[in-house]
């Protein structure tokens, strides 16, 4: 299909594909003619694939880019899925620099031994808890990354439930492609379900029969 | 205190400083001097709150102006104080303008009928939910929104419990203040939990005993 259809079937403007063309975030076509390239499915595919990380994941292209260079990737190491979209979902910016987030760091990594996760000390998401547990105190709360133990005992139950049903039998660009939109598509349901979990108890409570 | 000790207490640069109070987003100091004024502790904590709504949150400045505004009104309704917070955190954006999003809107509604929570109709969330079920849909999976029960059953006890222990004898605007830094901070130690969850459980069942 011509650039036209392709804008079309993905909902995305000709001027944002040439855009992710150019960055290589998409596949260039199959060159037909001077200035005119035949596009197939697969192009479709990963414009919805760009928008659903985009307008539902909020992220930017930089990381978007990452993802759809590991689904790209010839060699992916397939026990390394897990990891690359971790990292490509990362916000790669500078970890604060002082000892209230060191402090919280440590804190963090008490705790998710006493829960009992066995995770890699670079992951990420490590980070971003510590980044939580130090905005909570220097708001003023005392509390300790045990604040955080209700929440883990709701999530691993469901985080097991979900890496179960994960295919195992699928090559490693698709595994990747499957865990990027689950992980990001689902956490802004899980948000959503939150707020809206919070709006009902809200009013049960301020409404007692 | 002067700005430049209000900057080294809240570690917020005094650029960014004048920059909130140009914009309302931090109440003036008591002026002192020509070009001079005097801040106290409440403007600590509200620097403090706007980099952790910006930093933890990832809130752009529009929605911190939002939060603040809410927490500074006078006549805040205490029973809307849920709602101020909750729109305040809305994208604002348009909603899309397709049948498969009004599909998928629909979907959602019946699903929060038959998971019994009472929600305003107008609730952002509620959109949002239905953003990520369109997403999904239009990525080529076959779900409609009772994808999202499980979710619904881990995140319902934990938001039960949430509302139960927040305090109802505060006055309005530290109930917003309180409610804004819940929900986004808590949002994203949720959202890292999963993630670190996700790394345990692929590992087990990618290293079986």
């Amino acid at each position: 299909m011509r650039i036209s259809e392709l804008s079309r079937r993905s909902e995305v403007p000709i001027a944002s594909i040439k855009f992710y063309l150019r960055d290589g975030l998409l596949m260039p076509g199959t060159p037909t003619a001077t200035n005119q390239a035949d596009y197939g499915d697969a192009h479709v595919r990963r414009l919805r694939l760009i928008r659903a990380l985009r307008d539902v994941g909020g992220l930017d292209l930089a990381r978007i880019a990452r993802i759809t260079a590991a689904i790209d990737a010839d060699r992916l190491p397939p026990h390394d899925v897990f990891g690359v979209v971790q990292r490509a979902l990362d916000p790669d910016t500078e970890p604060p620099d002082d000892d209230a987030f060191r402090a919280a760091e440590a804190d963090v990594d008490r705790f998710l031994d006493g829960v009992g996760w066995t995770v890699s000390d670079g992951a990420p998401a490590r980070r971003s808890l510590a980044e939580a547990l130090a905005a909570l105190r220097r708001l003023g709360r005392p509390v300790d990354a045990t604040v955080f133990r209700r929440y883990a005992e709701a999530i691993e139950p469901l985080a097991a439930w979900e890496v179960s049903v994960t295919p195992t039998d699928v090559d490693p660009s698709e595994a990747v492609e499957r865990m990027a939109v689950g992980t990001v598509v689902f956490e802004r349901a899980i948000v959503a379900l939150r707020r809206l979990a919070h709006e009902h108890f809200s009013r049960a409570r301020s409404r007692p029969e």
